[in-house]
């Protein structure tokens, strides 16, 4: 008998038809003989709403009370699958984080999982139970306060407790078919991806991909537990994220996976750093010190005649106000002439682990873009990802011409609905 | 400096003004000195919608996913109360039952404490926290599931919390300015009463005023926790429930405390029961094994010629279908003729210490109703209430004849808002 761990995302069970249709799911999983790990989300939009509240009593909520907040939300959705299931003549049990012995560091609004000991999950599998865990959120070790695992965290509960359990699959149930070859809302000829190595998809995720997340699909591939991606609204094959393929799957590696982008940073373009050792170092200290992540980095070739150069970097735009203020702060320290802020650009990336075997990839993404009147800004790349910052509203055609040109194409319109996973 | 543990109910945080406005209240009371336990119920209708949510998705939800279900609902509470006031400046700390050391035996949807181990409730008030408590609920000894402690719930974790913690007083803030005389949405001029004893409050809970639960007081009495009633949308002094009254105030007791009324019951009579030793007791076995709580009970004076009698017993409504099977199940063994039922009943309880030396208070109850014109159908008494039954719909002329006839009535007529206290 194997074990299986599934994951319901807020739009799979956002009203009690949804959570209905979820239980039959997961007593079928059931029935095929397998004990079931059920990791579910919020309602629909009960985390908004409750941020909402959250903002009408307090401007800046505390940590610790705004995390004792959101999780009513995995309470009540979690409370009532299990109901719905016992409704259908199966035994079922509901476990919040704590319960399920989900152990986070401190870190209020998205701490870390440090340890799962799922010893309350183990006994009540083996009573006969169905288990229902509140994705999202933990049990802090040091204080035993309530935590929250931030954006995508109940991704990575599931992918946990299915590492801590040794399951033989963690499914993650979300509102589209799986992880296509670039997003569908801008390419009508996606198709949907049947394999993807780890690697691949912490690129893409990495590159704006919003199906998974890097945090889960990296706790994945540490354990080495596969994912599979799936419709909870359809009884179709997804995409299986893993290190091979599984089983008698004969699904070749593709030189190229597909296609991401991003529309969600901006730019920074610091002018006239003076050209010696220690300037850049400066800069990203002063931008590391406010805890601020950068994503894209290109330093100019230094104009001989001045000594003086330009170092741009891409961050996300919710960061951009604080970056340009500790920039600004550090001014004296660093020494630059003026700051730039752009948040009309976009990231178009090449992901594929046959590019490092295919020479010519570069050439013919560059190409690619070039036939469609993209101007490329930036360029950055790893062993297995290109990317490429162009103006914002270049995005989607540019997305278009590289998913044609790498024959990614299908080779009918697939009407897919395409939207977010929850959290 | 004192200990003080505030409950508020479900009405006062019904919002986010509510709970802003209860905020600032929380807040008085720390800067007058005291160390600050809050409980805090569910705001306003959740309880309501989530107990809505399950009915849809089972028709007989478990009792203990059921509790996991409604427990969200203080969560969200007392998360929000604790940001509030952290807002204005203050220091909160919020707590599950689970958390705050509430222990309860395992019996879903109506648990009850057998243990408080406030621990952390502690620590959080030393180190200067106002600490918020959810109200109803807690933790199973035996098995850590979380528990519910059933209707007026929140009172009584806020009296064992009060009782554990030593506090000097247990404030139950409501939308009632504190017991009255009678119901004033019944008696327009019925009066706030400014102290009763542990014993008269138990005997009006049992007898049907809803602003404290026997349950609670009998919990305070037992600890002898006074417990101040009051409104948290006024300042005023409410009404002091204490073994003695409190500190310096000079209040006498009152001969009769209040007039209370109940419709919530209906009224079973077995008719032509053999008037032979047993009988009783087998009917009474009958409706005991069903798990009904019975109220009042009378055995007609048996008719010689026939050797048959009749009993008749009031009980919940809502138990009523549940006693009519029982009894018919057991009616081979019992042996009587006959069932009736009849939910057109209401009771009217006068309550008095002052009625165990003043002789006369029965004949003055019975010729007050007399004079209303109102027929006594059963009539019971303990040492400090007499109870009769009469027609459901000559209560409210009854109620204000006899709270005119013991000099109950104010000089005024109050205009108050009389509501539920939430759980």
């Amino acid at each position: 008998m194997g074990l299986v761990v599934q994951k319901y995302g807020g739009s799979s069970v956002a009203d009690a038809e949804g959570i209905k249709r979820v239980a039959k799911r997961i007593v079928e999983a059931k029935k095929n003989g397998n004990q079931v790990v059920v990791v579910v989300s919020a309602m629909g939009d009960t985390t908004d709403e409750l941020i909402d509240l959250a903002a009408q009593v307090s401007p800046m909520p505390a940590g610790r009370e705004f995390d004792m907040l959101l999780t009513a939300g995995e309470r009540i959705s979690m409370a009532l699958l299990a109901m719905a299931i016992k409704n259908l003549g199966h035994e079922a049990q509901s476990f919040t984080g704590s319960q399920a012995g989900v152990i986070t560091d401190s870190v209020h609004n998205k701490a870390r999982i440090i340890d799962v000991t799922p010893g309350r999950i183990r006994t009540a599998l083996d009573e006969g139970n169905i288990a229902i865990v509140a994705g999202f959120q933990g049990v802090s070790a040091d204080k035993k306060d309530i935590t929250t695992l931030g954006r995508g965290g109940s991704d990575t509960t599931a992918v946990a407790l299915a590492a801590a359990l040794d399951a033989e699959v963690c499914e993650i149930y979300t509102d589209v078919d799986g992880v296509f070859t670039a997003d569908p809302r801008v390419v009508k000829k996606a198709r949907k991806i049947d394999w993807i190595s780890f690697e691949d998809m912490l690129e893409l995720a990495a590159s704006g991909s919003k199906v998974l997340l890097h945090r889960c699909v990296e706790y994945a591939r540490r354990y080495n537990i596969p994912i599979h991606v799936r419709s909870s609204f359809s009884g179709l094959q997804g995409t299986w994220v893993s290190s091979e393929p599984i089983g008698d799957k004969k699904v070749e590696q593709a030189i190229i996976s597909g296609v991401a982008h991003d529309t969600s940073e901006a730019k920074i373009t610091v002018v006239g750093v003076p050209d010696k050792p220690g300037e850049a170092a400066a800069i990203f200290r002063a931008i590391a010190d406010a805890q601020i992540n950068i994503d894209m980095v290109v330093q100019n070739v230094s104009a001989a005649a001045t000594g003086l150069t330009d170092i741009s970097f891409t961050l996300p735009k919710s960061e951009g106000r604080k970056a340009i203020d500790a920039l600004e702060k550090s001014r004296g320290g660093i020494g630059f002439d003026s700051l730039r802020y752009d948040d009309q650009i976009g990231k178009i990336s090449l992901v594929g682990a046959g590019m490092k075997t295919n020479p010519g990839v570069t050439a013919a993404f560059f190409e690619a873009l070039s036939d469609a009147g993209v101007n490329i800004e930036l360029i950055s790349t790893s062993e297995i990802r290109i990317s490429v910052v162009t103006r914002k509203d270049d995005v989607p055609e540019a997305v278009r011409a590289v998913h044609t040109a790498f024959g990614l194409d299908s080779d009918t319109d697939e009407a897919v609905v395409y939207g977010g996973t929850g959290r």
